[in-house]
């Protein structure tokens, strides 16, 4: 059960976000702003990133939609999401966005652990300024939404149909104006 | 020296925010919704919990302007603002916002630590569902918030003078329309 009085039928940080929707109005445009990629992040890798760092943080809900949102950009490629939750290292991914992602890894322990060894090896593999910008901002915000989601204990659904159907959703629509009607189980 | 070529001469979050408009303005936003206060929280205890969760992070740029804006908000009580950071159960702050702190402690551990009991304790001493809700989030926003000055190495000014004045700007006005020249030192 919540902490607090979150309106009913309503998964992860849907609730809080329809509860309080001063607050959730910024964080909706912050997804849109880092997750919907640019040039040279493409949006599979920055769902990617947004997925390992929830998975560090153990929340269900966040690791599970953005998997799905991740998938959906990546034709439905979920062995490929749960390769990289479980070793980005010998996952099928590039070179340089393994490099972000051990970039995403030390901003989740602590953002003095990024050193400049991991930015160089980022560089390396041809990672520039906005991408290692945004890679720092997405692990960041992660951190945030993680603890948004489970430090309110929001219901969180179990059944892997909603995330597919949801990520389906996020993937094509974006984070703005996302009806309610669209958000709790079809 | 930062990871990234960052615009010179600002400080802490600024630098990133004026390199990366499209993430500055919801990252302002939320901080405007969230650290003004409401009814039943004000400014100062928003600053406060703000400021206790960067001292817990280690992020000197964070806990020293919202230390800053704590204590403007509190009528330049700096000496309250170091009694939260180094004991929060001794400091001369009301129950409620003891009970407060106690829960931001805990999302910042990460979300899951939060239990029923906190929540209880919390509500004992007057706090309502937005006081709670409210709570959550500040904490859970600074855990981004610091990862993201932090972990892009920004240049973080050591000279006291600077976070009590610009701690007093951003009383006084917000963290809305906020121009470059008065984020750099006057």
């Amino acid at each position: 059960m919540p902490h607090i009085a979150l309106p009913d039928g309503l998964p992860g940080i849907s609730a809080p976000m329809v509860y309080r929707p001063e607050t959730a109005e910024p964080l909706n445009q912050l997804a849109q702003a880092l997750l919907r990629g640019h040039d040279t992040l493409p949006a599979a890798d920055c769902e990617l990133i947004a997925t390992y760092v929830s998975s560090l943080n153990d929340c269900y809900y966040c690791q599970n939609i953005h998997g799905a949102i991740a998938a959906y950009h990546l034709k439905g490629d979920e062995q490929l999401v749960l390769d990289v939750k479980q070793n980005y290292e010998t996952a099928a991914i590039s070179d340089k966005l393994r490099a972000l992602l051990a970039i995403a890894r030390k901003v989740w322990q602590g953002g003095k652990h990024v050193t400049a060894g991991d930015i160089e090896r980022a560089r390396q593999y041809g990672a520039n300024d906005l991408d290692i910008h945004d890679t720092v901002l997405i692990a960041a915000a992660f951190c945030m939404y993680n603890r948004y989601v489970d430090g309110l204990a929001t219901w969180q659904p179990r059944d892997p149909e909603f995330y597919r159907w949801r990520g389906a959703v996020v993937g094509q629509e974006g984070y703005l104006n996302l009806k309610r009607e669209r958000i709790a189980n079809p």
